[in-house]
């Protein structure tokens, strides 16, 4: 008998409880996504490296879809509490608001996949109750920061308008970010926290 | 002898002149494109369908890439019109440059594929001169729109960070809209108009 333990991946007899091995699969999978095409995760190669059979990881996940939704609404409970940070932080409303818009542009340029994956039409059409629940709490969270930077009742609906010009922006400069459009622009920290910085003023320089 | 005529295109020895061919792949890829995923644009697939052989087309492009970039190129034209004569209409500055951006948004919707072929990263990486300079001259109206609106000189450094902003908010905007995250607002020229109006009134809110 070899003293060597056998690698990870044959282990085909491990054992996980129940919620354990949804997680494990769960980051598995989004270590994959950053490494592959969307296409390249799949169910069985995920089983496989955290050393379960197919049929254990079917047990937590009918199809892909189902794995992709429940990594996508991962991602949204990272998101999200990398935007709470940003909104807890000391300083005015209109300084939260811009640390949560940074948040978001580091975390697209930190998890590209992921954050396609996130924001792009596989959430919007996927009807995973987990996923849309994320989803809700990251915008109610956006609007949050909004509702107190543009200091309005959080339901009014000039706050609506406000949180969809605050997502846009921001999703706007992560896609030119991650698609190089914005490469000759040299420092993109900077570029993004001085626009950030001017659409907290624009009104006011016209 | 029949009289009705060939199906065009089996018409194998039809003639172009040069430019003419070259404009009338391109007018078919962009066609193409539309209706498949950019991968199917095949360049031996447009050649058969405006009638030529393979190799009349390759002496236009040396390969799909090329197709690609001058494709990107048509688009950029066809935009920059559109963009100009929004730049172009009666009304204050402010007003025209919102008209802008409603371009933008109004170009995305209708020509998705082709809005991810222009501002993505292929066109981003993509060397061809004719891109380079369709996609500057672009940036180049945008930002006369923003000079003119923020009333500053053309090489002020502030009109350089406004027209990232202006170009992230409407091109967040257009991602959000073609992926379906903001299906839930309902009519989306509504809220395009919204956020744009908010967007040039933003700093007087706070």
């Amino acid at each position: 008998m070899s003293t060597s333990p056998a690698p990870k991946t044959r282990t085909a007899a491990r054992s996980y409880h129940h919620g354990n091995l949804r997680a494990a699969l769960v980051a598995e999978g989004l270590a994959a996504l950053e490494d592959s095409e969307r296409a390249d995760v799949s169910l069985r190669e995920l089983a496989r490296r955290v050393g379960v059979s197919p049929n254990a990881a079917y047990r937590h996940f009918a199809d892909k879809d189902a794995l992709l939704a429940a990594m996508a609404a991962e991602g949204f409970r990272r998101f999200g509490a990398a935007a709470a940070a940003a909104q807890a932080a000391p300083g005015r409303p209109a300084e939260q608001l811009r640390a949560q818009g940074r948040a978001y542009v580091k975390f697209a340029r930190d998890n590209p996949a992921l954050f396609k994956l996130m924001f792009g039409s596989f959430a919007a059409s996927n009807r995973s109750e987990e996923l849309t629940q994320a989803g809700e709490l990251t915008f109610e969270g956006l609007r949050a920061g909004v509702a107190a930077s543009t200091r309005l009742p959080r339901d009014d609906e000039r706050v609506t308008v406000a949180t969809v010009y605050a997502w846009g922006l921001v999703h706007g400069l992560s896609h030119l970010i991650l698609d190089g459009q914005l490469d000759e622009f040299g420092d993109l920290d900077a570029m993004t926290d001085a626009v950030l910085t001017f659409a907290s003023t624009a009104g006011q320089q016209r």
